[in-house]
């Protein structure tokens, strides 16, 4: 047998690193060394994550660069923006530390960063070095990465059902916006206590936020292969995970149902996370719940010439931790789907 | 003190019909005669309506068009399409009867009606007698008509969110149909049980369904007052009540928010049931439940070059029994809002 | 026409607080003068409010006792246990005012508050002054009271199941406790943000809270009428509204179902907001959702010689807004159910 | 490598036969090779199934016993109670076949099952042989048997939480019942549809239902070790899966939270999937849900001598499918924990 990965997570304590954990759990070849996150620092484990394996060792530290990089040979950043950048920024010097960050810090340039999240970006250096980690379509380049920028939610669902159009581009119309209306369920704005996010005022309800201006629209603009601006609204469901991106697109020339299916049918054939589901069936959020899988439908209304894409992932995997180990197996060369073989949990 | 409104309910065991006679309940003009249904003939009011007030002498009998014509003098048809444009035909000779019906059957020509619903429509000179109920925009006819029209709940949504539109319609761009994102709670689609609306199938979920083909799509096309093709995704919420629909429209020379929200406002300002959003608001499911009323929200996308527009309503209200009493208050005079004061129910 | 009530909420931004509105918004002879409460000073109603009828000068107001005795005959306090306490203390001088609390402030003994609470008890002669506005059984003693304390939630819910035993008592088993299995949507947890009560923790969640030592305990001891013990156990229900109890008793002798069912029956046949349901029906929480309503259902279990009942409502209403409103109507002889007609909002 | 056995599931159509088939996916040992059930036999395992991996050789036949012996070495019957019984009727004279039954129909003696269940019951013999299949408590008895009467699932729950009490028993009350108040998730009314289980109608719900008449109770007496009557109420929670027990029994002489603690560690202690909460923890149903484990939490209300035991379970897992795994490894001396190493699904 050989020696396990010995992998930390700094901000152990939201919902990705929670979803890192669960994974990690079951992962062969890594051991957890190094939990880093605030507020918890002398819980029992068994208080603090009854609902994870009960491991005497782990305790939840108040992250020291030194300490992670003595600790660890890898390391997932699962922080909020702006916080996870500092991080990295101190780790950096470790040169035997391969990182994934699973916020938005290394997603965009400099400029774009400064202008959709209104922060300080990371020093340029840093941003060079990151390769964008949508798995399915940049295998090869996250394979050699020493950091990787693992994509926002919204970006994974949205980029999944966008990528396999550069084929069918001549057949789009030129002009116009990508419209994406996406849904998403609530473990996606994290665990931080919010007014907003009590289910007091979320069942039962539904409606959009940051309208016009979410930090996963340029993220999307960049890497979908297309010359085209998109047009993204968010909205927030009674509901913890998942996120169901219905996207429309105007055709100036009609392709066939089939034709589409055919061209998504050629991208994802041998991907063993997304499913492009045949003609007329649509895809349901709860049909990836708690699994790494995207789903796909596509549709073409041959009356108003738009063609319809709805894609769904679980934000938490597919769309952060999933994504994120799918990564570290890619990274290591490990299997692909190590750890993520988890079947949706449904009903 | 005037002799009530003697009023029937045909289909009164289903949502819309309940809803009805919750509301009707507080009418002061109104006395509940005839209750018309299925199944529940010999069952005790207070074992098979609890949350209603208790009303000894109330039951529910199979219908008969005499026994309702004898003891009504206006008549709400809470039934399915097809069964609904039936009972109506029954009812259709006896001249004293005004009615509203709140299904399918009277909102479309004949031949849209066959090619949408894949039934027979009605006789031609029901259709003609008919009266499009969507109370803001028709007030004049629905005062005398004899038989109104209630407008579907999807098509209530979109056409108070596409009215005020037509003022602004030089701006909007010719060739391209209207986006409208659609989603629906649960009661939308009834009672009667079926594998798909089970808690365990829906909760934690959310899918699009009728993709490119609901019955909705041409009654909002017909009475949009605007000349362009609509394509509508109804997609189901895991959530009661409720309708959002989001909107998008491309416009061919930018408007400003505000040229947009002063036509809005102009539409709206005297409506009772009604409120337009200041910019930079947006309304919440939640907002509206429980109420008759209708939220719109507003939004130019500068970048894209789209006109955004979000609108909610109760289904079961402004999307059903809500407005169809509201017509039965504008077809006898009474106060508009009688019976319809009831507050949003929040949280 | 008569001058209306000058009403003042203290704690307006909360759920109490936003129910009271809610329902005196359509109360014929109360009119909203003052309202105090937190950070939300400046925002416009609008915004703030937008499920409420839009009231241009109504704002919340940073809490003055002198502006407060000014402006209002009368002052609901529905601020949280502690802080009502001094509220009401600050307005006990103006002798004009009437007030109602919706606290636990005023419901306990000095000495068994501080050891429930945990906290410095109210002066005495506040303490004495105040009477418990549990109306159905102190209808009397409520109509002359100057300060009214409104019961807890859950006590309110376990009291009017227990009330009527009184009579039975003979037949009750002397030396046990009383068990009540009580269940609570989240509202009753207010709408402070706190990590525990976010939909994503909550849905699809339920557990125990404050097991053994919730603060309703002593409340139900001291007004039960009866000599005995009570467990209650609290539990969250992942819902909004409603507090379902299960209670259980232990039986010396047997009683039939009709027995019971007579004596609940009697207490209750003409109060409007409470309903006993006939033996072998139960009742549902959705039956009294946005509705001052009770209904109770009752059961011999014969095998095992215990009594079931079974007490439902909704929190915010006869659980604290809806019942305070009742007491209102009680203490200036105003109809009881007047601004309380609203029908359970059901689906 | 050893030759996987081979295994069907009778009732693959249902949220336990679904489970069964979710768990089984990532069994090492075990290869699918019939599935029996109702409705679906010509549909594509892509559609019926998208949630589960694409196995293009599975299909869903009508139940056949001959076919089913010449390809299954194992059987799980995952079939209503009374359907259930019948199909191992048939399938009974294969002797190399060895089969756990997830109905009720080998749970009770004759007699008692002809009272709870109200239906014949299976003859003597086969009820001789079955072994009641409560995994932690009668491991040596499942090892060897033929055929296995998996637990119901408020049993389990229930069961788990009882059996540790017998070395206490000296301590309780004689003369008293043990009181049960069960809440449990939709996902236990199983998958057909029917009114009451719709989602319109249940959420923001909460009611109990076969009240004092459940058949798990005659269950839980027969299997708790313990001379002592349960009084059960079985009650819809607003979610999909999980039960939450809460039980309370009377105590002669007061114990202390940590001798109850330490009796509960006892049995449990090497217990892979049952774990004791530290005194003053409670469980949560959302911390076991999705995977096989129970949690476990004690209490001493010294104030009113009741002992308070919570007991979570996913009704799905430990309460069905998931003991039914744990009794095939037990049964065929496979690792117990195979394909349970699911980690509950959080948030």
């Amino acid at each position: 047998m050989t020696i396990p990965l010995r992998v930390g997570i700094i901000g152990a304590g939201g919902y990705s690193g929670t979803e890192l954990l669960r994974i990690l759990n079951r992962h062969p070849r890594v051991e957890i060394t190094y939990l880093a996150g605030s507020h918890e620092e002398d819980t029992p484990w068994s208080k603090m994550r009854p609902y994870l394996p009960q491991q005497a060792n782990l305790r939840i530290e108040r992250f020291d660069a030194q300490e992670c990089a003595n600790r660890c040979d890898f390391v997932f950043v699962a922080l909020p923006s702006g916080a996870a950048g500092q991080v990295i920024a101190k780790l950096w010097p470790w040169d035997h530390l391969r990182m994934i960050d699973l916020s938005g810090d290394l997603r965009l340039s400099g400029v774009d960063y400064q202008q959709w999240y209104g922060k300080e970006p990371c020093p340029q250096a840093i941003l060079q070095e990151a390769v964008y980690g949508l798995t399915e379509w940049n295998r090869n380049q996250v394979r050699t990465a020493r950091i990787v920028s693992n994509p926002g939610c919204y970006a994974t669902a949205t980029l999944l059902a966008l990528r396999p159009l550069a084929k069918l581009e001549a057949a789009l119309d030129k002009g116009l916006p990508i419209i994406v209306d996406a849904k998403s369920g609530v473990s996606g704005a994290g665990k931080k206590p919010a007014e907003n996010l009590l289910l007091g005022e979320l069942q039962e309800n539904f409606y959009a936020y940051k309208v016009g201006r979410h930090q996963h629209t340029p993220e999307i603009e960049r890497y979908s292969g297309l010359k085209r601006q998109v047009l993204m609204t968010t909205q927030l469901l009674p509901a913890v995970r998942g996120i169901f991106a219905s996207l429309y697109i105007h055709m100036a020339e009609d392709l066939t149902d089939d034709e589409v299916y055919e061209a998504y049918q050629r991208a994802y054939a041998k991907e063993p996370f997304v499913m492009v589901q045949s003609v007329g069936e649509v895809p349901q959020l709860k049909h990836v719940r708690g699994s790494n899988r995207c789903h796909l439908g596509l549709r073409v209304d041959q009356r108003t010439h738009m063609l319809q894409i709805f894609s769904v992932i679980d934000n938490l995997q597919k769309g952060a931790a999933g994504q994120a180990v799918q990564n570290l197996n890619v990274m290591l060369e490990f299997g692909e789907a190590e750890a993520l073989d988890a079947v949706p949990v449904y009903p």
